[in-house]
């Protein structure tokens, strides 16, 4: 199996640690695609993933996966003992529920925000972010907040239990870990009245998945 | 099990017609939600789902489950029999990808469009929807442009196969078919150049599934 993304980015976080709880990253070849350079906006990118996103997996039989929870689901199942997706029908409901909550009011809402609010990945990219419309940067601020409420709810969620689709570590966890990392490089910090959030975020980063990675820190433009 | 909706509505439309492929109407007892009346945004509802959306399903334990994959993948996998949300990794991981690009560019973008660009379902929900935005009615408008885009994408996967996602039905069919069923309450046709899609949707709309439910067609204001 190949891998295309770019390390230290977000997205592409989500499915290594994925691929480390599953103990399976010596199963792929990384194939590094240039962000900054915009070639996921190029033609033969958009050939392999026309949403033009990291990470992108290509199965042996050359199927192309985009999307993290898809990703997610066949690397999970892939040996018949999934740990991250849910085993029962509750629990795969739940991290389903929760795992859509986190994509839209936290790694959702904080890439649109870096996109579209800040300068983002630099000048390469402005190209390909609507620049005929004016309320661009607004929007982008929207959803910072969005993503602040986010951190909030969140906050509540696991002020109550240890993880965020219950009591066990899930992809809907890795997805809030990601996006609270994306926040982190673009200089948004956890509200101090987030204690639960903080504690859960800490203890989530001494995982061997996560602890052990490198280049978990996005490199931003200068 | 208790489906909180509002019949005729496109989000409730997708997982009745689960229902209906799983033969499992009868174990579910409906409770209508009013939306012109914005109970879906009062604090009772609130509480049984934080996102504000309908449907949600109450699980006999009491568990609350929103979001139309999460209820869907606890229907499809309820006893053992998954139909909808894939059987095999891959099959789950595609099911998956293409579900997230219809969520993302077909009944997410119409939504988004209904609800802020055209007076949506009427006055009494105008409150709930950022009237201190100016930029609102620009915003939906685009993304009527993307739900377009969408509608020519899924036209060009459905030249090559049968359904959204292969060869068989799925999840990713029933939420393409709702968008278009939102698009065509809200006046919005498929183009003439998308006669796969126009083709697809015909065949859909035969399935016993999707032919013999009621209250399919949205009741908007006058």
């Amino acid at each position: 199996m190949k891998i295309y993304d770019t390390p230290g980015f977000p997205n592409p976080a989500r499915i290594r640690i994925v691929l480390a709880e599953k103990q399976i990253d010596s199963q792929i070849e990384f194939v590094k695609v240039d962000l900054f350079a915009a070639e996921h906006k190029q033609s033969a990118f958009l050939a392999i993933n026309p949403a033009g996103t990291v990470p992108v997996l290509e199965l042996d039989d050359g199927t192309f996966i985009s999307e993290g929870v898809a990703i997610t689901e066949y690397l999970d199942n892939l040996h018949g003992h999934p740990v991250l997706t849910g085993k029962t029908p509750k629990e795969k409901a739940v991290i389903h529920m929760m795992q859509r909550r986190a994509d839209d009011q936290m790694i959702d809402a904080i890439g649109i925000y870096f996109h579209h609010a800040t300068p983002g990945l630099g000048e390469r990219l402005q190209a390909y972010k609507s620049p005929e419309w004016a309320h661009r940067k607004e929007w982008g601020e929207r959803h910072l907040q969005k993503f602040v409420q986010g951190m909030k709810y969140f906050d509540s969620v696991l002020k109550d239990q240890a993880y965020v689709a219950g009591n066990d570590f899930s992809m809907a966890d890795i997805t809030v870990y990601a996006a609270l990392m994306h926040a982190g490089a673009a200089g948004i910090a956890i509200p101090d009245d987030c204690a639960a959030l903080s504690a859960w975020q800490a203890k989530v980063s001494e995982r061997p998945s996560v602890k052990n990675r490198s280049g978990q820190v996005m490199e931003l433009p200068a």
